[in-house]
């Protein structure tokens, strides 16, 4: 198990430091010290050809010198020596490398091709390598702190419960010291670099295994294995751990360095966001977030689903609550009139706002505020009680803490104020009850615990396994073709027929029913409509042998497969499409016919597979497609023919196989509820042959 | 002035304290406290008829028994005395009231009779009032911390450069502490609760003239005086004062709170938005950004118009920097040659990001940093520098101070780290540099910095003065009237003649050449097409006398104002409208055409009046008009025209004076450049009579 293999690289017995200087006030002495100052129990070999002894150590002069093998080296060597150093490495069977230098696969070619012999020789002799470019792990349980970045610079490690990945290591190191100053324990940090060996997925599948971690922070700039990604973070929703992202690398600009950085591809921000979606994965935009939001997920599993009860002295901090509450769609439940009832016995008569939330005003006794905050606790009404405080410090934090520990629901506090009540910020993080600095995460963890239950109860519904049809032996080379594997699929394709004559176009019509549309299907002709290759709404016989006749005729010279009659229907259009993501493999589009769709970027966008039920959520993600549920005294479209239609262009997507680079259906027109839906347009691009089949 | 009554507000030379309690431990006794704390100067009179000493100092009975008159009273007392202190305030001519009791306006019915009774006794006897409902100020250069919140359990004041307006007492209190534990300076801070007296856009109106302040952090709520409040944010504005501004109540939920809680009108949170806009009014969603972005701005007046160069040592850092430096519109400048080749020269081979961000890589000496930081401060390319930092601490703080101290450029650091580099933070706060703990928040700052730069230059090029005319004796009765007065206004209708029948009709269309629509105008058609009031495409003379008299058969019965023949346009579509927002007035609003605006909320609002430059801004805003400029090969529309089009709207809708309550121009068909913009469609609706002129 893949697995195993980290978790062996984490707790290694023995450590060989190369490129370890004797001098410990230079940067290079960090891993070397940071291991004497938390504890590491295992042993320390400094390899150094000018010195017999570091650190109070025994220094050699060679990887071979040593007295046993070690199971792992640091190379932190220059950049020209890190070869040599992986080779004896492996020449002497070593198990397992952190390479930190930088100067490879994040910088130009050359360092591209320098990579590769790393991999190489790793590969060749099985090394389990952690790098290069970037600045080691922490593992905090067994108190090995082999890293360069701050997360070793800390006072004490704290084992606990959230692991961190991060491709960044200086960003993970500042993720550990965020934890730890907030008294989050850490289960294991694990910084990955250009990951020539281990990468951040190979870190999830560790954590979602690993019985200690209970929730995943990650900073990625780009992921590399999209496919192993999408796995690990299934496996980690499944054994229920919330997975909570930093992506880095949305920008352009940002994008571009991702590149340099870490050479790895960012791919769109569009496809992680839907495999975020899909997965269950949060994503933050900040640290505080990472920190607060992964540290209460990692401690706190009970889900927030009907709402929480807000409580403060402040009117304004409860608007403020209030306001992100909506915003990321945590609900605020009515009191039950028996907490209302006990509310107004208890309250001053000035302190009326006795709904949620409920301002008990700034005056009121600490005691009487600990009295509301158990009558909150007993409304069947609520799933959570969040305490914002702007005053109050320790005495109101001893209130929540007692409050909290008896509760059967989570009691977290928002802890707005500054330095005056600090000291209640720190009680709250010593008794690890959930505390945020800020409305806005304290409501993104309370509607995050809820979004990752869903996610996890959705992917538990999923159809277990791959029952995806191999595909055929060519993608299709002529639209007859493609046509028929879109009917085998179950593509709803409009009434239309492929024929070779006016004469026959005519007939075809009238079997159709009037008004059709009539085009030239043809390799050479992508813009129909531009070439005159396209005639709508004919509704008589003659004019249709008529338009055919001037089709044909301005087709002269080009590859002809037939005619294509189809009957015009109408209807609300959507564009669905699918498209390769570099990085995560087929993803499905769903957006308005129109410009708009376009113009707006108001589209969804989901990994393949899909269920019917993710189809109709992305559909409610839409926002110009509000109208098919019946817009301003427009029928309901025909929604249930429409998720059908997108499922099977799904089908016809995962039959098409890896060769295919993307398919339009543009556009499906959804009839009025009960008649249908109809994809008017196909255009199937894979690699290898190109088959247009544009109908309007 | 107003401004000078609210100076001599905030320096009282003498407080009477009443409802202050002899027992210090007890939560009244706070505002006496706090102000011996931080050393008050002036005369305390602790008012309290049971005991005749109070903490040191000599209390008295009551109000009357004072030995001088006081500047100002404080009435911390019980919701039914506050009546009778207040009319004692009156008959003593005591000048100042500061009433923190709640219960009044914010409660209910019979809250907000009391509050009417409070404000009629203040303004009979002209009484300078802050409150109710609401924990006092603070003047930290004049040591009048005259407050309940947390403003005053600060170890000290730290008089400084920016002003704050809040109208909660307690988020006021938390802003204060929150700016003190950076080491940013407080002007004052007044906190304005029910706000019978002052209100916050009196206290902006203050610090725009207050030579100390140089910034101003606002929270708030509701705004209840708008014009006041655009008059004194312009004030600012004029004044090269920054005001960054943390607006609650965005959601419904806030909102109705908002109104418990203060008894403020919120008003739409799209109104709000067009105003900060307009004003050049940063908006901040945490009190981070209010502080950190408030306090940059109080002691940064140099504008960053090009863009910086980020340095770090971390590549994951560079990249969040870039991604929100995107995000924000913040430029990142390519390095100018010279640079390129100094770092080439200075950096190890490594290191290899020569351009901007210029990752430096972990490992390099602080001496070394230091350098690079001159460089990029002499890059002629750079308006800022700035240093992500996740490590270094000290000695790359003092590294920064020393580069940010000589440099004719802001050189500023987001300060990514935790703990192990917190001295870092804590050196940089205490010299004043620049210091975000956030990659999104120093974005916003330098962007927040041009932006009000730009819209300081903007407003001194706006037209000085009203040159409103005035309005009409009556608002138009008759189509006629509306069209003649929306002529006067410039507003393009589309060619149009209104007849009495059918025979003027076709002589009429005729006139205006074919195809032309046909309406009935009539105060009892508002919907015409459901009504069969209406004909389109009519392309010959019979046509539209066939017409005009099924129209006329059909209208039997109701009013007839006349028959509108009206040429028919085409074009894209534009919708402009003006609505009255209770809070500040007459609102442009500009969308697209179709239910698309609707559906997406896809459009731009600005407060009236406006210049051709905003309505210009305002195009840009909506996304879906990007087709304006002529998308996928559409030829470009002529939008000089439609910006005279809606100019035209606007100053019909000043014409129209207050008593409009809407006006839509539903659509403005926009033809290609150079063939104008057309309205199609007015509506209007004054207070009086409705005048409907319905066309399409």
């Amino acid at each position: 198990m893949t697995s195993l293999r980290l978790a062996g690289f984490l707790a290694p017995r023995s450590i060989a430091l190369v490129g370890c200087p004797s001098d410990l006030s230079r940067a290079g002495a960090r891993p070397l010290l940071y291991l004497k100052k938390h504890g590491y129990p295992g042993q320390i070999y400094p390899v150094n050809p000018r010195h017999g002894e570091i650190g109070g150590l025994r220094a050699y002069p060679t990887l071979a010198d040593l007295p046993d093998r070690p199971d792992t080296v640091w190379i932190g060597v220059p950049e020209s020596d890190v070869l040599p150093v992986l080779e004896e490495t492996a020449r002497l069977k070593i198990p397992n490398a952190v390479i930190m230098t930088s100067g490879f696969g994040e910088t130009d070619a050359a360092g591209a091709a320098h990579e590769a012999r790393l991999r190489a020789v790793a590969d060749a002799a099985g090394i389990t390598v952690l790098g290069p470019n970037m600045l080691g792990f922490v593992n905090c349980w067994e108190r090995v702190p082999l890293t360069f970045s701050s997360a070793g610079a800390v006072d004490r490690l704290i084992p606990g419960a959230l692991g961190i990945a991060s491709q960044s290591g200086a960003l993970g190191g500042v993720v550990v010291n965020r934890a730890f100053d907030r008294l989050i324990g850490v289960s294991a940090m694990v910084s990955t670099g250009n990951e020539i060996g281990v990468t951040v997925s190979e870190c999830l599948e560790y954590f979602a295994d690993d019985d200690r971690t209970r929730a995943v922070a990650l900073v990625a700039e780009g992921i590399r294995d999209g496919a192993r990604f999408r796995a690990a973070a299934e496996r980690l929703l499944r054994a229920g751990k919330p997975l909570v992202a930093l992506k880095l690398g949305r920008s352009s600009a940002g994008q571009r360095n991702a590149l340099t950085h870490t050479g790895a591809l960012a791919g769109s921000s569009a496809a992680w966001r839907a495999v975020a979606r899909q997965l269950g994965i949060v994503e933050v935009d900040t640290f505080e977030d990472l920190v607060e939001i992964g540290g209460f997920l990692s401690r706190e599993s009970r889900v927030v689903r009907r709402g929480a009860a807000v409580v403060t002295t402040s009117g304004g901090a409860s608007i403020m609550l209030a306001d992100q509450f909506e915003a990321h769609g945590v609900g605020l439940p009515r009191l039950a009139p028996a907490t209302v009832h006990t509310l107004g016995r208890m309250l001053p008569a000035y302190a009326r706002t006795r709904d949620n939330p409920v301002d008990v005003t700034a005056g009121l006794s600490e005691a009487l505020f600990g009295s509301v905050l158990e009558t909150l606790v007993a409304d069947p009404n609520l799933d959570a009680v969040v305490v914002a405080a702007t005053s109050g410090g320790a005495d109101r934090a001893q209130n929540i803490i007692r409050v909290a520990k008896a509760a059967d629901k989570p009691v977290i506090a928002c802890w707005l104020g500054g330095s005056v009540i600090e000291a209640g910020r720190a009680l709250l993080d010593e008794h690890a009850v959930g505390c945020f600095r800020n409305p806005a995460s304290a409501a993104r963890a309370l509607a995050a615990g809820r979004a990752v239950a869903d996610a996890r109860a959705e992917w538990t519904r999923r159809p277990q396994g791959s029952r995806r049809p191999a595909p055929p032996a060519d993608p299709p080379a002529t639209y007859a073709a493609l046509a028929s594997l879109a009917r085998r699929a179950g593509v709803p394709l409009v009434a239309e027929a492929l024929v070779s004559s006016p004469i026959e176009a005519a007939r075809a019509a009238r079997r159709l029913k009037f008004p059709v549309a009539l085009k030239v299907v043809s390799p050479d002709l992508a813009h129909k409509t531009e070439a005159g290759a396209l005639a709508l709404g004919l509704d008589t016989a003659p004019a249709v042998e008529r338009a055919a006749t001037r089709l044909l005729r301005a087709a002269r010279g080009r590859r002809v497969e037939g005619l294509l009659v189809q009957r015009m229907v109408q209807g609300v259009e959507v564009i669905v499409g699918v498209t390769r993501d570099p990085a995560f493999g087929p993803l499905l589009v769903v957006g308005a016919g129109g410009i708009e769709a376009e113009l707006l970027g108001d589209t969804s966008c989901r990994p393949l597979p899909v269920t019917r039920r993710e189809i109709s959520a992305m559909l409610g993600e839409v926002r110009v497609l509000r109208r098919l549920t019946g817009y301003r005294g427009a029928p309901a479209a025909d929604v249930p023919a429409l998720i059908d239609a997108i499922a099977a262009v799904a089908k016809l997507a995962a039959m098409l196989g890896d060769r295919l680079t993307s398919l339009d259906v543009n556009p499906i027109i959804v009839g009025p509820r009960g008649r249908g839906a109809f994809a008017v347009d196909l255009l199937v691009s894979c690699e290898g042959p190109v088959v247009r089949g544009e109908r309007t």
